[in-house]
């Protein structure tokens, strides 16, 4: 299965993503295969199998968000210094988004920018964080502070590696599944409520539908000018859990799932969404074992960490709201009372 | 005087380079500017006279270019945090080549890349480094090695700030302007020829010239795919020769002079350039006391430091030669032993 990425507005490179389809690849450059230690074990014999090159090697990082740091991505550079890559060698992301921004990021700035193509290994990572071009490396000052926006040459996503993820990590690929449906398709979200992703043939499909949609949306705002902020449904939320909590307790997807709900909340205040529309949606959500709820230590203090959110420039909070299922509004004025009011209804 | 840089193959964004219009400048957005300690010392306050903005910040970085590594574009990133610079906030590069290329390399992946502009304060970085959008790094791999296309919102080049230049570090801005001339304009060659550049309207007129050339070359092929190497004339015996005397003994300018002057003698032996012509250019470079001889200590490892140039893809060396005077020719099949001969002949 083939879908397209084609840049409407600026001129990085069109590509496509392939959902199934990893023994098509043939490379006739040199390759340098950046992985994780765990990927590494479970996975990379199976990829090494499927592709066809000329020159390899291999890199295995550590694995996990703490590591997506300026000192691994240095271990990517220097392994491209080391095998003489040159500008026509090629870089691929083998892992989940940590691997996939990481290897991007060093991707656009070997030589001033060289091609990688993701082969993502997760739920995640392959209906959200390969598409779309972000890269970055995390720093004491936050996430994705550092880094480019740089397009693959091609995304290739295998279900065959989603058979060994934890459940948990499972689910919260889903919830990013969920976010593309209710802020773009109505159709895509009932199909949910009433398929099971656990079924590979359902699987497959919801990642193609889900890819489709992101390719859609950052094929017509690649640099997060206007829609692609959509995107981020739930996410400033998300990035205060995720905070709060020194991304110990939840995945990314799970303070996703939370931050919907949280948005959901004042959407319904806003009169932008009913009652039962974010129930249905928190009835979704919580068929995958998602989080729906986080005890808010103090709601003030919660809302002010909106603030040091870098999404906010000039100091507004940018707030992504469901308009319906299916629909979508981005809204700098919400009122603040019905912020805290919001917060304090999620508050358990 | 302003002359326009339009990318005609890709869509990174257009700008322009004013030459003496600084006082023009006015910013309505946070700005950063990044200097070094020399500049800061005798120009930072003639530019925070001429500038209008809301709230400006400056970090002066040590001078020279055994700092253009890794740490002191750290230090960079770090002032952009401190300030908390958001995506809407601007860098202005105020030194020569080093410190605009650092500062666009530090705009580029800062938040995924904000605006900057080049405000170059020597002749070199006037006429050839600010424009054009390459920036980097160096590391122990050798030079430029990590870093990206970024290109400026704008260049304001101000020759009042060429006044307290040292003759050496003028000469070696004079060298890129002859560069431009052999390779592309013979009627600026004739000129160069019988203009003196001490003179200021003479000088304006050549930095007009040569900005001129450069944006022209740059707007066809901003990613050297083609006809940008051109602009790499001398460079490729230049690279050599700083390696081998570990560029302490020449500056850039001074290098790439007796790099033309080596390509120049391959040029005639290739029947590109007559005799004349080569003496011709050698004359006009002697004539600003630029060095035009190198003693090489083995002409079979200089030919071999080539293949370490990272500009040489898959292991064949691009020379580029005048062809005529105001002509060139990129060629990446030209006889080992003419090059030989040819560096046999330069030894002194």
């Amino acid at each position: 299965m083939k879908i397209d990425v084609i840049f409407t507005q600026t001129t990085s490179q069109d590509y496509s993503v392939y959902i199934d389809e990893l023994t098509q690849l043939t490379l006739n450059t040199k390759v340098l295969i950046v992985t994780n230690t765990t990927v590494q074990k479970l996975h990379l014999q199976t990829l090494l199998t499927a592709l066809k090159t000329n020159e390899c090697f291999v890199v295995a990082l550590p694995d996990g968000e703490s590591y997506k740091n300026f000192e691994t991505l240095s271990q990517i550079l220097e392994a491209c210094f080391e095998h003489r890559l040159d500008r026509k060698s090629l870089l691929i992301a083998f892992g989940g988004g940590v691997i996939g921004d990481m290897t991007g990021f060093a991707a656009s700035i070997y030589q001033r920018g060289i091609n990688f193509i993701q082969v993502p290994t997760t739920l995640l990572s392959q209906v959200d964080a390969s598409v779309g071009g972000k890269t970055g490396i995390n720093n004491a000052y936050g996430k994705n502070l550092i880094g480019s926006f740089w397009q693959p040459q091609a995304v290739y996503c295998e279900t065959t590696f989603l058979k060994t993820l934890p459940p948990r990590e499972f689910s919260a690929g889903v919830a990013e599944i969920i976010k593309m449906a209710v802020t773009f398709d109505k159709d895509f979200f009932q199909w949910l409520e009433t398929h099971d992703l656990s079924v590979d043939e359902n699987l497959k499909m919801a990642i193609a539908k889900s890819i489709e949609t992101k390719a859609r949306v950052v094929s017509m705002d690649e640099r997060e000018e206007g829609i692609r902020a959509v995107l981020n449904y739930g996410h400033t939320f998300a990035h205060v859990i995720e905070n709060q909590t020194k991304y110990t307790t939840y995945l990314h997807g799970e303070a996703v799932a939370i931050g919907m709900v949280m948005a959901n909340k004042l959407a319904c205040k806003l009169g932008l969404l009913s009652l039962e529309e974010a129930k249905r949606i928190q009835t979704l959500l919580e068929r995958y074992a998602l989080p729906t709820a986080y005890a808010i230590p103090c709601v003030e203090a919660f809302y002010d960490a909106f603030f040091l959110d870098k999404k906010s420039a000039h100091a507004k909070i940018k707030f992504i709201l469901a308009k319906g299922i299916g629909g979508h509004l981005i809204s700098d004025n919400v009122p603040k009372e019905l912020v805290l009011e919001s917060l304090k209804e999620i508050h358990v």
